[in-house]
């Protein structure tokens, strides 16, 4: 995070002009940020880099990843008080979005522990906040996915009706040898298509469990995964998401760890 | 939205060389933009300037504040491939997460329907992305609170704890005649001391439905409810709304509007 | 004033390429920052975050709000002669600007002394340094007034004659219950008609102080002045402040201390 | 003036969430911008792009430069209503700003005229404003002087405490053979070595017209006048501006200008 | 390219306050871009863009990627007498900076022409300018390799050893699973280590046609070849370009298209 | 080379999320950056501000200006690895391209070694990085020439092509009396004109050495040699550089010093 961007953050939630905090005569006092609910702490260093770029310390009590309980302090503060009134929102809204992404992500692993598969992200994130829910979701123990439209070539099914499939590949293959690309296919016929093709990754788009197994066995049968990866997305969720891990994919990849899931609540709390 | 953020919310998708992108022949698609889900929509104004921005005409098919219908078309795109699919995640991700907190935040207000109990957001919404959060709550029919440090003045308890509630009201009557000074409170006796203080708002922080009822009947006994709002805030969900609602109070605000609603699924679908 | 600020400004008054300073040989000196006025001084804060960006210590002989004579040596420098030599005419023009704002101030404010008036700046400043003049009327002992559209609601004459008092007036309260709304009128008339609605702020516009005292007559004959404030505005002059305050109005409001006070002069002296 | 300078001088005045007029019903109207004073107009060229950026229609009834009267219409809008209220204050502060800076610029234009002498600005200017102040300056009838420090190099008393004038003259002639070398003098004697060393510029810096005479006489003397310009500054008035003018200077160059002159008033006026 | 890019190279070669251009009487004129010199041209879609922020129209005579001849005329322009002579030298170091790059990246695919072997282009840009250096390489042929430390992993001679390639590889590989992860190398040893872990693509670095020939043949044996692109660089120049062709590695990467081609040079003539 | 520079230069580098690095084990080394081939360091200062961003302390073995060694260690590091690796090509980018120019312009400044005549650039420099271009070809000891069109008139053929000589003079010098104005000249008596205008400069372009010969002896027969500096531009090589510095001009400016310098290697070597 930069310092553009961390001034950005803080200017948004201080306003242009906080005669109020500005009159309030400064002091130094202690705090602490605690925990209102159990989950996975995330964004302790974003938080650490606002508050040390407002002047104020901030102890480490537990570390991004870490399994936190309600009531757990995470970070312990020093510093003047007027700094500490001023960013504590910011500092918490860091905390309370990363962690309920890391903290929705970890319950995901959890659910696929056993297997080899991976459980990744979208781009299906806040616009302008994607780096830190795309951390959030590593922290998690996630596979963050492409970031962007630069960094990994996708074929998407909009792609495939507008340009068909092998057009859009050759593209996709000129953009560059060190782009992975990979193609979304909704059914087994193009999953062998793509294989075909030479695609680095094979989404299975919106495909029910047992087309996804079925797909992957035409695939099987025609000796096309071994240099291939394979990924489910859309219309995963918490209650089937063991189903879609017994498929054979190597990734799944669900939407909702960035656009919906909830904050974990913190507070902060001055001696 | 200015230019400058239309032009980095696209750069964040986008990355800094979409060479797959640029090599594609270009073209010109009609294409819809579809509800997955029932909700209330939100963020046509941004998707519109995005898509604007980038050269693709849209043509709205719903406003922001209706309610729709999975299926439903909400803009009709017209324009350069190239444009369209460049420009699509980041027009579904405004629509997606301000449509989810518009929906939230309709069902909140459809539930004290029939009181006179506003709904209202907080502050506790994602860095950088607050002014399109704070509109969804608006479009939802909730009131977008104050925005920032600087455009109201509230006395929370880290400000009662460091310089006590009179010497904090002080310096925020200090800081301007147009600003209305709100003051969090946790019990009865700290809302009639900042009542005589002259608090324009009077903010129940985190008390039960009945404590509150307690509060008020305080107040109402000293004759001090005529010129101040009462707001109830923390601990607020779907499921104790209603109770809230009973209190007496004015305004609930709910910081799940904001940080925890789930977002509402769109799709672009290319003709 | 964040960094992102200060190295714009410096960037203003360095330009893209100061190779003179660059090529003159560094060395360690002291200077000087002196009163070439009396009046009182603004500005000091952001003189001394300007030198230490440029790593030159400065310490405070006096503090912002101070009455200083001329002569009178307000900051203490030392650090690099070139840092010394490219940051001396930003540093001077922030301390000229609003020093001269708060000294503009100060007078006004000792006109009404004895009073309960207030004076109060508007927005009539310098296009992107609204933030720095707000700060200098509120050094010089005024209150800075809304800062812009989003921090408070105003009607004004054009909203009035375009949509009406009334509808105006609904809408500014459906812009959320945290927002003062003021309503600013030309007769005795409007003034009961807006504290009738509800207003918080009535301002009386380039009303003469005999039709001010008129108005607030009628407003009190009505029992319509006990939770309204009553600003007067335009046309006020340090020469006839004397008899708006004695008006009966809460608040004078004056474009003049940000858009016509002369600056106070300072220099910088190495020693 | 840049589109990203456009959104950031409207974001100021606009503020991050101008609820009040996003409600209100929007609609097409007419409205002029009137001078409420005599004097010089400056800033059309700006307003009618920050209106224009607004979607607002603005045709001239004078130009940059013009005389007017009060009274005088100078602008004619038409646009949506919405667009002009929110645009009004930023467009009329440009107007007031440079027109004030314009007006006394011409004022002293007016008194040197019949003599070959110039009025010059200086850079003590509202700092990230001074495009538009020199700019105004320029108007008027004004030289605008050296924008930044990298444009022409000033040897000022303090490079001569530290350096001495020979050294930093040497260093002032390296930074390029493209850029005027100017230096400051207080007495006929420096004045007498600066053009020695070649300087293309002598400030008279803090001299009255008598001393200023004689430094003259001093130069010519030696026949040193013919190829450097003369140049006075520190301590010009309106009142003695007229004595210096005879002194046999070529441009005398006054702060005034541009940190003290009080603006021009305008008002907007929807029909 | 967006708006906010070209207002700041605009910015930088117009500078903040250009008085002479302001001050020209404007008309309209015609004009043409004309090539000083044989070559691939490159930079055009950037021109046209900065032209058209201008107000000035201009059509295309060549595309990018054309081989032109000195003489040729590439643009043909229209527009404001001011707005061309302002903007020409920011549109000529466009195309001269692109072009030159593009010319010297044809000379090289045309070098390899008749093999499978691809030109590729490196990290070795000018800071700022990276995405225009890299787009000029695909126009003349080349591929533009990673495009930053984000979009592809790259284990390179310092991470190994401070790491050991081993340990290295783990974290490349969990930086997500859509990442191409390319491994330097010195050795035949290396190479194998590299491809046995599973690279995507090895770097053979500094290292002579020869030894990159022995390494290829070790992994050959190995069958290690199969699903690994293989790329040499370092010190490949014009002269041995053809030499490391026929070696069997996919690809060359060559610094000097970026950091050292001379620029193609064009002109802008007024009719 | 402000802060927000520095971040705009890594983060082109780094990318948005460099998930590798983050991932890596940090540590402590010890780096030096090392000299690959001869040539003229520049660039050091550049260097050191932005590894002193990233934390990474940097000591000079060479200061910029200093003709180094292939194998010469320029700058020892240390610092932690992670950071030392992602800043370490941006780095060594400014490092080579500055010191590439500086080496060229040295070459330059020696070739006239023994004469009057100055080296200068010219505004043919890639877009965005003309300060970092500008300023090396000082440290190779050249002459930067004018910045921007903002710091001195330069009025060339298309100027001329317009508006004719005399006008465009005219406008010139109303620009300001600080502006230094030139005249691009193709012949001996354009020249001449010129200098009976009072230019400051007289560029003499693309015309060989025998024209400016003649065109200087044309100037010296009508005394309009003294007070004008004479610059030769256009089609100036290393090859013929020496017989452009015998033709009495006493400036030479040389587009490839900045358009077409190769760059100058350097290497990062963790120990």
């Amino acid at each position: 995070m930069s310092i553009s961007e961390i001034e950005l953050f803080l200017r948004e939630d201080i306003g242009d002009f906080d005669l109020f905090h500005e009159l309030l005569p400064d002091d130094v006092a202690k705090a602490n940020i605690v925990a209102k609910e159990d989950g996975i702490v995330a964004g302790l260093e974003e938080a650490i880099r606002i508050l040390s770029h407002c002047g104020i310390s901030a102890t480490r009590r537990r570390d991004d990843g870490d399994t936190i309980a309600e009531g757990d302090v995470v970070l312990e503060l020093g510093g003047s008080t007027r700094a500490i009134l001023q960013s504590e929102r910011v500092t918490l809204n860091f905390l309370g979005r990363m962690s309920g992404i890391a903290t929705l992500t970890r319950r995901c692993v959890e659910i696929v522990a056993g297997t080899d598969v991976g459980i990744a992200g979208t781009r299906k994130t806040t616009p302008g906040f994607r780096r830190f829910e795309k951390k959030a979701v590593a922290i998690g123990g996630g596979d963050p996915h492409r970031f962007c439209l630069s960094d990994a070539v996708m074929i998407k099914d909009n792609h495939i009706k507008i340009y068909g499939m092998e057009t859009a590949y050759g593209y996709a293959r000129a953009a560059g040898f060190t782009k992975t690309v990979e193609v979304e296919v909704g059914n087994a016929e193009d999953a062998v298509r793509a294989a075909k093709l030479g695609a680095d990754i094979i989404m299975f788009d919106n495909m029910d469990p047992r087309k996804i197994t079925e797909a992957i066995s035409a695939l099987a049968r025609q000796e096309l995964c071994d240099h291939v990866m394979l990924e489910a997305s859309g219309g995963i969720t918490l209650d089937n998401l063991a189903l879609y891990a017994e498929t054979g994919v190597d990734v799944i990849s669900i939407g909702a760890l960035t656009h919906s899931a909830s904050w974990l609540d913190f507070s902060l709390k001055v001696d």
